[in-house]
């Protein structure tokens, strides 16, 4: 592809592969500059991973924090979106494999993510779901809705404490938000409405294999967290690496501990496709792009997201997060946008930290904003605040604000299905 | 089981199996009685059976139809609400059986409702689902928005034809609501999303064996919705018997339709518990009850709902509908009630036709009350009316309302996930 095609009748041809947030934003700084953008993801939705866990939870219905890519797209006649997934790529070629054939493209951009890692023992997937897609979400619902369901039903005082004790594992994030959520859940939310068992008593342990959780943000705030969660009846566990999951019980810095749901939220390990790439990627599978953002040696081939391992200047690589995902694909886009037009090359890609957040109940969240920490209550509200505004469309921001509104005064859970 | 228990110390055991309109409706009718009562169901969740077409067709989200029998039950102290599987029921020692052992019981109320027939052809479940559950609903939206996906993303002209070709089979009440809402959704709201395969020109056949559609309700009004369906490009084959469903076609009326999604809505069959009672059935498994909607020889057990078979003194059965399973629920609850205080039995069963209704599409319905006959807008107003207000609490029916006001402007369907 040369710099020129802009200046040639036909319209370079640009495939992004993946509809996450760094997809979305590539579409989007591609907006109106004439390229054929064909976008292609093996969901149909494009969804909201920073609120998973409340589906998770029962709080939000599915569909509150998803949307088809192709309603996110609406009004792009430039842009066609196929639910379709890439098997591979052909560099050389140019080209895109899939189950229709192989498509041609000018410039590439990959952004198909990351996925759970269990360290080598991918037979613990089945038994302790990690929370990256709405699939992963409403399954976690079901597990943990069911334990409760199954406790009540059970006559036995043993298996009954079992299945009211729910471990998660990996203090980042992921693991601290839905250990608050699970807490609020079963001393907020189920209480009232069973008989034998009592939800209000579920021990709920959080395990973290490092010295802290939430060990990106300052330590007072990773304190204050801790702290928030114990008084919530959390048991965070510290320096407590997993040795075995089973599927009722998980070991764990020496302890066996019976369970009645286990969940993952510790490693993280990109998509398969530095393989199709023919890239070297680190231990986690992530690529290690050039400061443009591309493939070293392929300078057509943009990688973006989770999938890229990019250094900032410090030498300190860019955190996986939903706004470094939609930095990198705007980035990309941009850059795409400048070839076509015969503009000079952008700058190397510079992450801006916008500042990190983590909510642990209804009450209390922390977030970090360069100098700023605010904790508690305000927190809470600058979280919610933050998260409604990012949704698609108005009446997922309704629905958000509507439900959380009612939880806040009743503890209701509006979205307690188990399901198959 | 005496009718003086309630004279004595032990309160009596009242049993209801099935979380349906029948079983809810007979448990809010023993409230403040006395009982010991349990409420089991194989789900945790009561649905609202009359919207799943619209979970089916992305309207609503699963959660705004459906809500945990425990909650629904909250603050009923009597009722012990367990997600447990009735697997027998033995009506001499008067016991349930469950994977938890046998549950004893004074009362039992049998509410299991009914699943599909495919008249013998049981290999047909699979390939045409039929529309009775939340899971049900999730597969057919699944199935539905993947044919649209797959016809964008299919490179062959008669493969897209296929794709874009819906079959419902039955021409009652939910094979129309299907067709009515299946062809907005394909019509309205999906067409400006799709670049290749044009989602508005697909084909939605709506195949009835029958001489007409809707047959429950006066020809008129069938002749309306004949029509109404015909004007938003539904074909209507009547007299049109399914001879045989294959993975992507229909034989039926002696034609061959290659087919991108089938879906039953045809025959219902009671559940199995008319073999567990030992009772005789008609051929839909219907249990034949007495005026008292008790098992012939078993006066302290209880069949409601779909399951049960009951004549009305003109020697019409009733109908199965949620307003006759309500009553039924009532009846039976009311019953145990007057015999645990004492009092004479309550007078034959007798079902109270408020009215039946149809929906057609965004702007029609068709209703009868009585003499009062209803269609078009004022119909589709009424209707409306009359389903949010039966859900079950306030934030449902805030949410379908917003949901519906929001797709009578914008044809937006909010809830378009394809999940596994």
């Amino acid at each position: 592809m040369s710099e020129v095609d802009a200046q040639q009748k036909r319209p370079p041809r640009v495939i992004i592969i993946g509809g996450g947030f760094a997809g979305i934003s590539a579409a989007q700084a591609l907006r109106g500059v004439g390229a054929r953008i064909l976008l292609l993801d093996k969901e149909n939705h494009h969804c909201f991973q920073p609120l998973l866990y409340q589906v998770a939870t029962a709080a939000l219905a599915a569909p509150d924090v998803a949307w088809p890519i192709r309603y996110v797209m609406r009004g792009r006649e430039d842009v066609t979106v196929l639910m379709l997934a890439a098997e591979g790529v052909d560099t050389v070629q140019k080209v895109v494999r899939t189950r229709v054939g192989e498509i041609a493209y000018d410039f590439l951009v990959v952004a198909t993510g990351a996925a759970h890692s269990y360290f080598g023992h991918e037979n613990w997937a089945k038994i302790a779901p990690g929370l990256k897609s709405i699939n992963d979400a409403t399954l976690i619902r079901s597990k943990l809705l069911l334990a409760f369901e199954q406790a009540e039903a059970s006559v036995d005082r043993e298996e009954r404490e079992r299945l009211l004790t729910f471990v998660i594992v990996g203090g980042g994030p992921t693991g601290v938000e839905l250990a608050g959520a699970l807490s609020e859940l079963a001393r907020g939310a189920l209480p009232p409405e069973f008989h034998r068992a009592d939800p209000g008593k579920a021990r709920i342990l959080l395990l973290e294999a490092g010295p802290r959780i939430l060990s990106s943000f300052p330590e007072r705030l990773s304190k204050y967290a801790r702290r928030a969660l114990e008084s919530m009846g959390v048991e965070v566990r510290t320096g407590a690496a997993v040795e075995e999951v089973y599927e009722t019980r998980v070991v764990a810095g020496g302890e066996d501990i019976a369970a009645g749901a286990i969940l993952w939220a510790a490693g993280v390990r990109a998509s398969p496709a530095a393989d199709w790439l023919g890239a070297p990627a680190d231990r986690a599978g992530r690529i290690a792009v050039d400061p443009e953002l591309t493939v070293p040696g392929f300078p057509d081939v943009y990688v973006v997201g989770d999938l890229a391992l990019v250094k900032g200047p410090d030498g300190v690589s860019v955190p996986a997060l939903a706004a470094s995902a939609k930095q990198m694909g705007w980035y990309a886009g941009r850059a795409i946008r400048r070839r076509m037009l015969g503009q000079k090359p952008r700058k190397p890609f510079r992450y801006r930290d916008r500042g990190s957040l983590a909510t642990i109940g209804r009450k209390s969240a922390i977030v970090k904003i360069g100098r700023l920490e605010l904790t508690g209550f305000v927190g809470w509200l600058f979280w919610s605040v933050a998260h409604v505004y990012f949704l698609v469309n108005l009446q997922s921001r309704l629905f958000v604000a509507i439900s959380w509104i009612v939880a806040y005064f009743t503890y209701h859970r509006g979205a307690r299905l188990i399901t198959r």
